[in-house]
């Protein structure tokens, strides 16, 4: 799968403003159960929560969806990150 | 994002045998600066252990893929879940 490939298509939002994204996906592909494991939603709750933890914005930042078809279950969470101290700067 | 298309599109593994398999991606995309947020490595290491403190399996049955490319750094997290009881299990 090659991920740079389909992350770099998208287009960008505003070309004008640089913006730190990140994006968290969790994606359960059935094959022939009737339901997914017992502990999944627990499990994207928590995913959700670790995110929240480190990346600390407003909830406005923050995109969450969720996408459903027979056999598949995405869980997606786009957050701009905010202007922050990073490893590079000085 | 059509992820559901995305997923979609991705080749069966063994038709014959019926397994869930679980997704996990954490995206990160700069956009103009040096490096990425402080915290990502650690962000990143929570989440995994997340994953493997819901979902029990050996070590063989987890796949973790970090690419990285100017300005993007995916990892990614392929679990072939176990045969286990479900919500829709008797």
């Amino acid at each position: 799968m090659d991920w740079l490939k389909f992350f770099r298509g998208e287009p960008k939002s505003t070309a004008a403003i640089a913006k730190d994204r990140l994006k968290v996906v969790v994606a359960h592909q059935r094959d022939g159960r009737a339901n997914g494991p017992v502990y999944l939603p627990r499990l994207r709750e928590e995913l959700l929560l670790v995110v929240r933890k480190y990346v600390q914005v407003p909830d406005d930042a923050v995109n969450v969806q969720v996408q459903r078809e027979d056999g598949l279950e995405v869980l997606e969470m786009n957050i701009t990150l905010p202007d922050a101290p990073t490893e590079g700067a000085a």
